[in-house]
């Protein structure tokens, strides 16, 4: 038996709406046991009727059965159990109940305390828009492949497309410092290429390089490529570390847009009874750390994110969250011209159409193929919109 | 079409083999987006016959069935795709596709060129055992409980535990900054009292504090930690960042044992279909980021591992793998002193059990029952091991 304890603490607290995939005896009871799990990770017979179990065990503020074997369970923490840093507070919302298989993260509720910690992001859409001088309508996105071009080749692509107006030509995730297009050679040159293009057009268009460390180096490598004209970087919080990626979002004197990528952050959505909801991962969680932009799978592509689960990342990335900018939700893995009109009513204005492979497609040079997505994506008539 | 590329390549390839959950003709068709997928992520069908179709796309080296919605696939990549980075190479073995809900990591392989940039466990069993003065026999771990305690109670627990002769005290991995127990405050607390038990009984037990950020300023509290006389390290690779893992246990500065904590990794272990096998995860790439200790649910306990997949983490903590030391795998997660002669049994030797708060529900003190805990796991007969 531990001796009863005091704990000092404020008294708020942050709520996670877990599901809980199970009838209603087992869902309770998972839900019970991720009370303890998540903050003592001790017998709770152990402890007395006193301050820990007061205020350091979870508590369940809610318990509602959707389906037969489909429960909602909001839990509470003391804001204090999230020492106010990221990874403590992703070890709180989901730590080591990560191992439960029938429990998942659909979303979550900060208390002011602890969402004035983290900064976000720091341009979303506003913010975005009025870098990129791109005030309405759909923004567009494209990325320099493949890997296995030399620096020069995929610096001519970023030319291309610059000249067609795209808002931001960002590197391929998989472009890191391989010795085809080492980082350096390439980041020079790609900005180069399109601020030579900007020049020429009087465009706008944002060159974003993938920044993916190693840790050693991510910081720097960040800032130099600012140096040489990076206006926007892209990287994927899976691949670096989520309070990595939040850090380089919160870096006032870095203060780029931020691009966030999915790359090995699949394992945490795929599973509709474990992980995380699309809504938390590619909303939520991306907008704590600081992304602007969330990139995902579109419905209809090369994955198996449906219609309802596009929608939820929409929601996510611009639903009100405390003082957290709206992001910009990014379809991006396998877009096709064909299925732009689609989109177009399904997404509306305040999306970023990432298209790859299908711009190399067409008949036209990359340059004319940027103008004509462009052109097929504004619908006129405002569509039927969501 | 992109025009006809040379790549230079060496030659060397990684191997992933991965699992696929579908009929034969699914699961080839799986296999083969993947080698794009992982590599030009761009239409197939625009390259010609040249350096990137030869040696950046992902090749299928084997592919056979194992049932007959299950078949496993050996996919290689050129060893200059991983851009000899954590990150990256992360995203070559399983960036997209680990939005594939039917492709799961089972074991991958790196030519040495890959390996050798990685230095791997710095202790691994042996060095361990040596830090330990442990030469044989099972290792014992347990953890400070519970979050809510203040740090000199905290530290009050460790001095029994070194008393009672555990090799490792480690903070629970919910502990980092807290109001309640401060991250300084216990850490200084802590090392002291284990100290102090250490000269008073000519013991050896080592204080693992929780190192988790925030990314700001976590190599300066490993540092720190260690200036206070932590004796080991404790991280949680999928919350602070694999390669940040990586990059506090390669530090030949820091130069202290490190103990992985699975929290926050549970998705990607927990789908049969998706992510990484236990294996890999546990094992593999716990060695990769250099743990030396891979700290996983024991099967019987609060969690659902299964003893075939407790027994394929320990295989993958001590199979050959390169120049990468075995290390100890450390079954926790409600390891009771009922179910200590069977773990025993499935354990061996090379193992370090972790059980906390079994220690604080038997009769005597702590200490007592530390001893207590020894004497049952050291099986006198060797029994039916492994």
């Amino acid at each position: 038996m531990i001796a009863d304890t005091q704990v000092a603490v404020s008294g708020e607290r942050l709520t996670v709406t877990y599901s809980l995939h199970a009838g209603p005896k087992d869902a309770l009871a998972i839900a019970e046991k991720a009370t303890t799990e998540q903050t003592i990770e001790f017998p709770p017979e152990l402890i007395g009727d006193d301050g820990i179990r007061d205020h350091i065990f979870g508590r369940i503020e809610r318990f509602e059965a959707v389906e037969e074997r489909l429960h909602h369970a909001d839990i509470s923490y003391a804001v204090e159990c999230s020492a106010f840093n990221l990874p403590q507070l992703f070890n709180l919302i989901y730590g080591n109940i990560s191992l439960f298989p029938q429990m998942r993260v659909e979303r979550f509720a900060l208390p002011q305390s602890l969402a004035s910690v983290f900064k976000g992001p720091r341009f979303g859409i506003a913010g975005l828009r009025e870098t990129l001088a791109a005030p309405k309508g759909p923004l567009f996105m494209t990325a320099l492949k493949p890997q296995g071009l030399p620096a020069n080749r995929l610096a001519a692509q970023a030319y291309e497309f610059a000249r067609g107006g795209l808002d931001i030509v960002k590197d391929d995730h998989g472009l890191a410092n391989q010795p085809f297009a080492p980082f350096r050679e390439r980041v020079a040159q790609c900005c180069d290429a399109v601020a030579r293009a900007n020049a020429e057009t009087g465009g706008n268009t944002v060159y974003a390089p993938m920044i993916s460390g190693p840790s050693e180096q991510i910081v720097e490598q960040a800032f130099w490529a600012k140096e040489q004209g990076a206006g926007a970087l892209l990287i994927a919080p899976a691949l670096i570390g989520f309070d990595v990626a939040r850090r380089l979002a919160q870096d006032d004197a870095l203060g780029l847009p931020m691009i966030g990528h999915p790359a090995m952050m699949g394992s945490y959505v795929v599973s509709p009874t474990n992980g995380f909801s699309h809504y938390a991962m590619f909303g939520q969680v991306m907008r704590l750390v600081g992304m602007d932009v969330s990139i995902f799978p579109n419905f209809g592509g090369r994955f198996a994110f449906s219609p309802g689960e596009c929608r939820s990342i929409m929601a996510g990335c611009t639903d009100p969250m405390d003082h957290f900018a709206s992001i910009v939700p990014s379809p991006g893995g396998g877009m096709t011209f064909e299925n732009v009109p689609d989109m177009a009513r399904f997404y509306g204005e305040d999306v970023m159409y990432l298209m790859g492979g299908d711009l190399h497609k067409q008949a036209g040079t990359l340059e004319e193929n940027c103008w004509k997505l462009r052109a097929l994506a504004n619908v006129p008539d405002g569509g039927e919109v969501r």
